[in-house]
């Protein structure tokens, strides 16, 4: 199946600012999708990058600097048969996960991020397009019903996971398996206790 | 299988102090705790609630005003054959996902909880025991490789995500399927765009 992954190159990982400077964003991007290519792969896809500007990588790489729900539909509209879109920041992201994306049945299968998003979809109809804004999950459970589209949603913590806030480290070094925890871990990053939940100290 | 529901019902969801009023909390709680029963029960469980105070429920409770590990511990000491915990505040679980955690092979079955929490056990091995503090994913690995007890842990989001914070009513707004998002939305909450990650407003 092809799958794309939009990477943002430019500016990445923005809500990380307050504990990593912008290199270490960078770095620490560049790891996560290194995770998410290397899982898609072992899942038995076959990763496609939509980055915002040029990159090296060992996957396909097609530059594209539109708002990212435009760059994806530009591929949906001339991809034949089913194709995946998923983010680049699954950190903790595992080849079982992203299998079971693939395997279930459904016009159109949809992961949930946490916070209303969408971190992976199967779009096997070809009236499904994205809009990534604000709670998407819903307006793709919209986009697919208008279009006549059945949807399964997959329940998946690592799926849901996205790392995008300081918090979600402590989610990386609990339950990543692959460079991106290696890289969180070598800068120091470990965990701490904060009222319920934990976070990270470095 | 047995399974264990600990219940706060003094002072419930204390970190939604700021959106809901003390008998709201109660009032909440007590919804996710019946979706969390019902649930249960759907997926060939036997519940039974262990309550800091006396309660009515259908299900069989008994009080226990311990330290939540010791009352857990108490009846893992005692019972024969598997047990499960599940934490009451899964307001966005489904039968399918409990059923996922019973049908899963391991000595010890572990469903992480967001931030290092652990919301689900199901527990085979004779000298397994709980400790819920902080961190409690990592201790409950460490607990059952001490036992010499094989652990499985679940990739569930609806086994993840338990309700302790505001923006966790924007997951049951997403996700609930049952007493808990009825009673959520008829207290006026909805979903709000708050920076990247949706919240409520109300």
């Amino acid at each position: 199946m092809r799958v794309f992954v939009p990477f943002d190159v430019t500016d990445p990982k923005t809500r990380l600012t307050s504990v990593l400077s912008p290199s270490e964003r960078s770095a620490f991007a560049r790891c996560m999708r290194r995770d998410v290519v290397r899982a898609i792969r072992a899942a038995g896809g076959d990763p496609e990058l939509i980055a915002t500007e040029s990159i090296d990588s060992d996957a396909p790489v097609s530059v594209d600097d539109r708002p990212l729900s435009v760059a994806v539909n530009a591929r949906l509209d001339v991809v034949k048969g089913p194709a995946a879109v998923i983010v680049a920041d699954l950190a903790i992201v595992t080849p079982g996960a992203i299998e079971q994306l693939f395997e279930v049945d459904g016009d159109v299968v949809l992961a949930p991020g946490r916070g209303g998003g969408t971190n992976a979809i199967v779009a096997r109809h070809p009236d499904f397009r994205v809009d990534y804004h604000d709670a998407s999950i819903r307006d793709h459970r919209a986009i697919a019903e208008e279009v006549g589209a059945s949807v399964t949603e997959i329940d998946s913590y690592r799926l849901a996971t996205d790392v995008d806030e300081p918090a979600d480290l402590a989610e990386v070094l609990l339950h990543g398996q692959g460079e991106a925890v290696e890289w969180v871990r070598e800068r120091g990053f470990e965990l701490a206790v904060e009222g319920g939940r934990v976070g990270v100290e470095r």
